[in-house]
């Protein structure tokens, strides 16, 4: 039997593909931590990372997943016994509740239903009503393809004289975060997103209230002390506190210098904005109804409800085992409802042709009536209107 | 000028030269962690590591450097106000008692001189002075080369009726670990060391009597929580509970399959036997000095006393600067009076060889009165009294 899928395609939301140059980096020599050659490499990311959160603070590297530099936030801010509020509106934001609880705050877990965003007044009703020392909350709900305003979100915080700590973990580098501009106390992030490479890199940007307050209340953390790691990393040289990850270093490296110099940060903040207009024109041509509300920043992750009589986890599973690509579906009480086409990271227009064109194929495969092309169609017209192709004839 | 040293060579005790076969999988395209392709890999990894433990454990594995591993031993072992007892002869060492610090216990610090063993006497009479719930101690002790008896100590603990937990972290799969027979109730490891992979992944082996004191004291950690991550390897497939270092699991699977299968544990035991002889005889026919006692299983990395009247500082500076082989000094109150020649992981004759002939070359730059060739001698001697080489004529 001829057999045209032959190619490995991942399109989720992190892991998310990398670019060759990244993972070619990892193939060269390890290298001691402490020699010149990797803290040059190691000082020119710190430095470099800066920009992507638009931000002067430290930004402080732990080798962990993403979840560490949460845990980073809740620990040095959360006090045993004081009030947290942990505001969540997907799986990720729901994280935040359990760290607070696991670090011994009195937390305040407020729930907004999944697949709508968190809006500044309502932010502002519940702190009028529980007031509370830090405010948790997440920036792209990766579970939801929701954008919180929080820029919005962190003036209402700081109205109530609260601190703010937001999961950026998905959206840094795909979507704007000014974090100085906007005045938000945390930032945190991870390396397998929008930063284009493997998971195991962990950020938080940390800025000087919040350091404050974590150096008031030491103890109870120590891998992920944020005085440890910014004292270590402000030497001069730079010098992390426990063996940094050196291969990972290597490749936000390389990744750092295509975002920051081959294409710049604005591109790439068009580009992902293209690619999540295009996915969501393509899922309306399709009939397919987005999950949440419809928001021109909602680019990091686009989920499309699964339309009635289709058995929703059989969208991945068709597109996995018959085409050889990588979609996620949905997580906890959305599984089955929802498919995810991610386009965070190393992702192009037909990236997404891709995406649209086999979910339109396993649609029709699962018994829904489709229109094959039309959602493709849809995205071509959204990037021929942008003047993709760019690449100048010969 | 001739310049005749155009290689980079890196023998430090961790980061550890990769095989090549380890850092070229890291070039492959990324996995998605849940993709069927990746936990198969992620499985496999989990139940081969357990050999290399020696242990029917279940090995749970985090995203982060050795010392997250060491920090998961002392949040879910250590209760606030409680008696835990570090017992430091090097750098290492004395992270446990900052550890117990952190997480609140009524740490005693017990430190025996840099350089010297802990021996079971000593930790008998002090157990009996000041009993402890767990104590905390240090296999081999990379600051200084020392390798310690923990299956006597573990004795020793279990007599007083305190549980045990060992940093292995430079010492697994060097020197012989028999966890479940020298009843170890947890060995904590990294990637990065005879593991022959990249920084960035670590290890806890946590027994049964481990797992239940941690269970009956919950909170207080969260990512480095041994029961979330124990409940998520359990499931069938294996589950992490955040997203695993996807490259750096690649990148275990083939070091596994090399350690394992193709050189086989028992014959990396002894390679790394064969180096630390070689190097020993190195140095005493070089009329230097070893820091520590003559230990036949301190074969880890051998730490060598600068002699009288060199600048010890500049003998790893001339090594990297001139030849480009990065070699490690002294930490701390060692800085200056000893050099560590490591060979844990990825190390063969031939490395020996070349680190000695390199540190006779720079004591001679450095004025010292040194016999070149002769350490080479010595250590070829052992090499060929072993039967190396053993590569069958053509």
């Amino acid at each position: 039997m001829t057999e045209p899928y032959v190619k490995d395609y991942l399109m989720t939301a992190g892991p998310t593909p990398l670019p060759p140059a990244v993972s070619q980096v990892m193939a060269e020599p390890m290298l001691y931590h402490r020699a010149p050659a990797f803290v040059e490499v190691y000082a020119r990311c710190l430095d470099r990372i800066k920009q992507v959160f638009q931000t002067d603070n430290d930004v402080l590297a732990f080798a962990s997943s993403g979840s560490g530099a949460m845990e980073s936030a809740a620990a040095n801010l959360v006090r045993p016994g004081e009030r947290a509020l942990a505001v969540s509106c997907g799986k990720f934001g729901e994280r935040w509740a359990e760290l607070c609880d696991a670090f011994g705050a009195q937390t305040i877990h407020h729930q907004v239903e999944w697949g709508t965003k968190i809006e500044p007044a309502e932010l502002d009703r519940v702190l009028g009503e529980t007031p509370a020392e830090v405010v948790f909350l997440t920036l792209s709900e990766t579970s939801t393809g929701v954008v919180n305003d929080v820029q919005g979100l962190a003036e209402v915080a700081h109205k109530h004289g609260a601190l703010i700590a937001v999961d950026a973990v998905s959206a840094l580098g795909a979507i704007p975060v000014n974090q100085d501009e906007w005045n938000i106390d945390v930032v945190v992030a991870g390396s397998q997103k929008a930063l284009m490479c493997p998971p195991g890199l962990a950020f938080a940007s940390v800025n000087e209230a919040a350091l404050k307050r974590a150096s008031e209340s030491p103890g109870r953390r120590y891998y992920f002390d944020w005085e440890k790691t910014a004292k270590g990393q402000r030497k001069d040289p730079p010098d992390s506190p426990f063996t940094p990850a050196v291969g990972l270093f290597m490749a936000l490296d390389v990744a750092l210098e295509m975002i920051l110099e081959s294409e710049g940060l604005e591109n790439v903040f068009n580009r992902h904005r293209l690619l999540g207009r295009a996915t969501r024109e393509a899922a309306k041509a399709l009939d397919l109804e987005i999950f949440g509300p419809e928001d021109e920043n909602a680019n990091v992750v686009t989920a499309i409800k699964v339309p009635d009589g289709v058995d929703g986890g059989k969208i991945p599973k068709v597109m996995r085992d018959r085409y050889r690509i990588t979609i996620a579906g949905g997580q906890n009480q959305l599984k089955g409802k929802i498919v995810r086409i991610a386009h965070c990271g190393y992702f192009g227009a037909f990236d997404i042709l891709t995406a649209i064109g086999a979910l339109e194929m396993a649609l029709s495969e699962l018994g829904h009536d489709v229109e094959l092309g039309a959602g493709v169609a849809a995205a071509q017209r959204v990037f021929l209107e942008a003047g993709v192709p760019a690449a100048t004839p010969a």
